[in-house]
């Protein structure tokens, strides 16, 4: 192999990851990674607990340093360098320091686009007035608890009724705000269905959390430059702190100008083994497309877990080895004040095409036995394919405890077990743990009853 | 089917979920349930709660009492009914009310052995003094609740370094006992391995608890009737309370009398479907051989989750259905203090003897992302064969959150998954449940290095 030369574009999970795995397999290999931004291998995903105070200094973000990369892994780690143009033809990128201003052109051998996802921001009257954040660079972060810290916010409004939305609104009970969630669809939640996600909504109200669904935000006021109010077609809400958590979209501008074509969502298609259709441009993370596991499917979410992933598989298969990324569940979890929420595989929404005939069950238990004082509710809906019983998917909402069970979803669906082997699993019980009967085994049995 | 009337001996978990399930399957069956003991259908599982005061009151652990099963399912529960011969070519049970000291007996079409298993307790020299306790049965924890409530011990010694003994040492630390445990083994816990158990013995320690491991007990040093002290053969540990925590022996002299051969550790030897040698008569829970899920050899082990499974199955075949049993892993969970604790499948120890060639890695993780200020150690290990890359087993030990991953590897288990499967599951990842690397999949990643 010709691997001198790898250049990574994105310094996050899956550029750091590729990169690390690829010095690991090579001593030899020259690594530049190019960030533009402040920080490299960075916890994006702590972000929230960093906000509400459970993690104390953002420093404890940032996994490994640009210094630490060049000092012990060799990897040229620049930051503030942004990547204008891939030249395929030349191979190299034109960059510019974003410091000094002067622009250079970097040759490779082998190219990593891990470009990332942006979060979306809307174009509307009033989106520059102070007191708006967003939370998807450590800088923004630190920049919002700064404002939590000294400028005492009381009403919040947070836009957005994802997962992000959801964290924060956590985060920021710990300040004593006033909270409200704005969201465009129905429910929050999109990545689970209606009768979750209704728990979810209940749970969030019982914390005294106002919830705007249905409501699409048309303008921010301001008063002598900082945010003021937040106005939907509906209502205007006074507000002295709002958090824009309206989702993500991939960074393929780069990718698309060097004549990639994109999938879905404008992502960067690659195969199995992260490779692009151009010759030595490897793509992963965030910015590319990924299979589903259950069907195949084309299928994008941004997740830490599959940026690492697929940063291994690069990391690897640049280095000659010959690893495959074999595709994603969209697990996911999370945890809003008392309630945690988990999903995996296919759901109800992403089935009601109709292709394929299914049937689901939906199940209330709790997360310890009755007796136990600590008990909390447990819901665990469960889908399977209506001719050979096969699982496609897996929701959960309940109290401390229940969310990690989605593991044993996720593994069954990965294995491709059908709901009657998962009401035979041999799953773990004790009092302080679960039930006798886990919640998912009672949610299987009363799926194989309707199979 | 002549199912006119099905005798189950033994009122707990085995006995009534099978008479429960019978119920559900045929309202016209005549269910008689015989129970030597005070209660049926108790939460054995709940009393080390019960003891250590988590859970107020014992009637807490009644699941449901003789009369609601009478009411509510039509259920004939006799308790302090004690059966004392099988007479199968009769189709008769002798039955000894042991309140009106009167003997009868119970015709049978379908006979259901749920005896259970008792605790050991050794034939010492002072073992009945006062203040010397087991806790295998509703009764005797009360017993013992009560003298902790009013006599208000000092010095505990616990006499085992199993499950029990640590969920008891836990109750204890709550009354602010001094706790001695005396293990016969070298290690605590026989169920996982030598390495993983120290790690066990370590927290102990931490908790303030001392460890007299490789060491029996000879005596018991009374004063006045009361337990004083407990004698091992190199010491004389002062105690005003013992707990006898020495493991569990299969109840079936009755099984034996009435002609059926016996399997491991003298168990009742049944097929798949909970059917024992003679015609008309099943056998579930701690009475019963299990097969061991990953290599088909005889397991026993005292456990609810397998008695409440077979005594569904038996349930169900018993009122003419096709139900199965497929075996077990000897997945388990506890918690001693901080510590939690989780095994399945296969261990090192079990495999000894040589024919199977297995590779085991164990990786020390952590429960959360390093910035996360309450992340705690966890360790997991996992075993694999040689040849083919499958798993066989694995453990963990860690803090909060840890155990519960014990599912994922007794899915994988179940599903005949090779450890390379394993390092690419989609598992869920939060900062508050989990590093972005799962450490199952970090310990598969380092076996898969093995194989």
């Amino acid at each position: 192999m010709s691997t001198d030369r790898l250049v990574v574009i994105g310094g996050d999970a899956a550029g750091m990851t590729a990169a690390s795995q690829a010095r690991r397999r090579s001593k030899d290999l020259q690594i530049v990674a190019m960030e533009k931004g402040r920080y490299v291998s960075y916890a994006a995903c702590g972000i929230p607990y960093y906000v509400g105070g459970i993690v104390d200094g953002f420093e404890r973000l940032l996994v490994r340093s640009p210094e630490e990369f060049r000092s012990k892994q060799s990897i040229d780690a620049r930051v503030r360098h942004e990547v204008l143009q891939i030249r395929p033809q030349a191979g190299k990128v034109l960059v510019r320091d974003l410091d000094s201003h002067r622009e250079y052109e970097e040759p490779y051998d082998q190219l990593l686009i891990a470009t990332g996802a942006s979060a979306v921001r809307p174009d509307l009257p009033g989106i520059d007035a102070q007191g708006i954040f967003g939370v998807s660079s450590v800088e923004q972060a630190t920049e919002l608890r700064d404002f939590l810290e000294h400028q005492k916010p009381k009403r919040a409004v947070i836009v957005g009724g994802g997962y992000i939305g959801l964290e924060l609104a956590e985060s920021f009970t710990r300040w004593g705000l006033d909270i409200s969630i704005i969201g465009r669809a129905p429910r929050l939640l999109r990545s689970i269905d209606p009768e979750m996600s209704d728990l979810v909504s209940e749970a969030m109200t019982k914390m005294g959390i106002d919830l705007y669904l249905a409501e699409e935000v048309t303008a921010f006021e301001e008063q002598a430059g900082r945010v003021a109010a937040v106005v939907t077609e509906k209502r205007t809400l006074p507000a002295d702190l709002v958090l824009l958590a309206m989702g993500f979209k991939p960074n393929t501008d780069l990718a698309r100008e060097a004549g990639l074509a994109l999938g879905i969502k404008d992502t960067i298609v690659t195969d199995d083994h992260m490779r692009t259709p151009l010759e030595h441009i490897w793509a992963a993370g965030d910015c590319v497309q990924a299979n589903h596991l259950v069907d195949g499917r084309p299928y994008w979410t941004s997740l830490a877990t599959i940026s690492s992933k697929q940063g291994r598989v690069a990391g690897t298969n640049i280095t000659g080895g010959d690893a495959s990324f074999p595709g994603t569940l969209g697990t996911s979890i999370t945890k809003a004040g008392p309630v945690e929420i988990a999903r995996t595989g296919l759901q109800e929404t992403d089935l009601a095409d109709g292709d394929v005939a299914f049937t689901a069950a939906k199940i209330d238990s709790i997360t310890q036995p009755g007796y136990m004082p600590d008990n909390e509710p447990m819901a665990v809906k469960l889908l399977a394919e209506k001719s050979t019983g096969r699982l496609l998917g897996g929701q959960i909402v309940g109290g401390a405890g229940a969310a990690m069970r989605i593991n044993v979803i996720a593994t069954a669906l990965q294995a491709g077990l059908a709901v009657d082997q998962i009401h035979d699993l041999d799953l773990a019980y004790a009092p302080p743990f679960s039930t006798v009967w886990d919640p998912v085994v009672i949610a299987a049995r009363k799926l194989c009853d309707q199979c």
